[in-house]
C-alpha cells in the first residue's frame, strides 16, 4: 500500500463512520509532513448545517492545527470529489495537494470552467475509488 | 430607501465592524419575512480561518435560527459578491434570493461558467454599491 492509498483508507474510515450516524458517507483527511492534523465526516444532518461537508470540517481543524489561515505543505485525502464550496475553500486555503476517491460528475468542482484551486495546487485522482463508490452506493441503496 | 436598500445599509455596518477589528470589511444578513435572522462580518484574521467569511458565518448562523439546512424562503445581503466557496454554500441552501452591492471581477463566482445557485435563486447586483466599494478602498488604502 502506498502513503496516498494509507491516508484515504483513513478518510474511507471516517466516512463508515458517517454512514454509521446516517450521514452522506464521505471522509477527508488532512496530512502535513506524513502526519495526520485534521480528520473529519461528512455532519450535515447532526450539525443541520449544509456547509459541514467533510472538507470544510477538515480544513477548519487543520487550520487550528497549524495556526495558520494556510496550508500550503499540506495534503487533503478525499473520499468524493470535491463540491464547489469545498473547492473554493481548498483554494483559498492554498493547500499543497488533494488527492480525492471518487468523482461526482453531479455536484464535483470540476464541472466549473475556471482554476478554482492555488496553481500550484497538485490534484490526484482515483485512489481507493472501488471502496468509496462501494460504501456511498451502499449507504444510498439501504435509504431507497 | 426601498428593502433592499434598508437591509444591505446592515450589512455594510457589518463590514464597518469588520474593518473596525482590522479585518477584510464585508458583511452580511440574512432576512426571513422582513426579520433579520443572522448577520455576520468577515472573521478570517481573528478565527485564523480562511473559509470564516461573512456568508458563510451568516449561513450558519441562519439555518440554527431556523432549525433547517436549508433557506428556501430566506433572502441573504452581502457587501461584495460572494466567492466560489461561499456562492457554493449558497447553491447548498437554497436560498431564494442573494442581493449583493460591490461587484468582485478577481475573485467573484460569477467567472465559472455553470449555475451555482439553485435555480430558483434570483440575484439582484448593485444595492449601495458605492458605498461597499468605498468601505473596501478604505480600508485597503490605509494598508498600502
Amino acid at each position: 500500500m502506498n502513503k496516498d492509498e494509507y491516508f484515504m483508507k483513513i478518510a474511507l474510515q471516517e466516512a463508515a463512520l458517517a454512514a454509521e450516524k446516517h450521514e452522506v458517507p464521505i471522509g477527508a483527511v488532512i496530512v502535513c509532513s506524513d502526519q495526520i492534523i485534521a480528520k473529519a465526516h461528512n455532519q450535515t444532518e447532526m450539525l443541520n448545517d449544509i456547509t459541514a461537508h467533510a472538507e470544510m470540517l477538515a480544513l477548519t481543524a487543520a487550520m487550528e492545527a497549524m495556526s495558520s489561515k494556510y496550508l500550503p505543505d499540506c495534503c487533503l485525502y478525499v473520499t468524493l470529489e470535491p463540491c464547489v464550496m469545498c473547492s473554493g475553500a481548498i483554494g483559498l486555503s492554498q493547500i499543497k495537494r488533494v488527492v480525492y476517491a471518487a468523482k461526482d460528475s453531479k455536484r464535483g468542482y470540476t464541472r466549473c470552467q475556471i482554476p478554482i484551486f492555488h496553481k500550484q495546487t497538485e490534484v490526484i485522482r482515483g485512489v481507493c475509488e472501488q471502496e468509496a463508490v462501494q460504501i456511498l452506493q451502499t449507504f444510498f441503496k439501504a435509504r431507497r
